[in-house]
């Protein structure tokens, strides 16, 4: 059993009103030396698989055909073995 | 200038509807070994800080005060330095 972590994030060039709103509350809390705050997502799933490469492999096909906007989103992923988990 | 990258999840007791959507339709593209599917935020943001220590710290409270929820949410961030950047 393998757990994958995926974060999804919109890419640079696109603008992220939503990070730019919590930019803005964080600043009213009084820290003014934040910048360029960014929102994405996060999504763990476990995957049966029979080595780590097949486990990557699959959860890039979910994130390229599911999970991520390929126009608007990029995504990046770590895949690490669940030690004693079936 | 600093890089913290924060991921915020739902805690483990906490039901995931939306991760159990999306688990769903992972499985009906096919993919039947996958379960166990959360979704969380992840978010980006720049921090001018003196040391990696005080842009953890703020990192901390931002989480704390402002984007997690804390009955329901647990976060987790990792603070790099971003060389050559002001």
């Amino acid at each position: 059993m393998y757990l994958s972590k995926i974060k999804i994030t919109l890419r640079k060039s696109i603008l992220d009103p939503q990070g730019k709103a919590v930019e803005h509350s964080i600043q009213s809390l009084g820290y003014g030396n934040i910048k360029d705050t960014r929102i994405g997502k996060f999504v763990e799933l476990k995957i049966d698989a029979a080595s780590d490469k097949e486990a990557g492999r699959i959860t890039d096909e979910i994130c390229s055909k599911l999970l991520a906007n390929p126009v608007m989103e990029d995504y990046d992923f770590e895949v690490t073995k669940l030690n004693g988990v079936k």
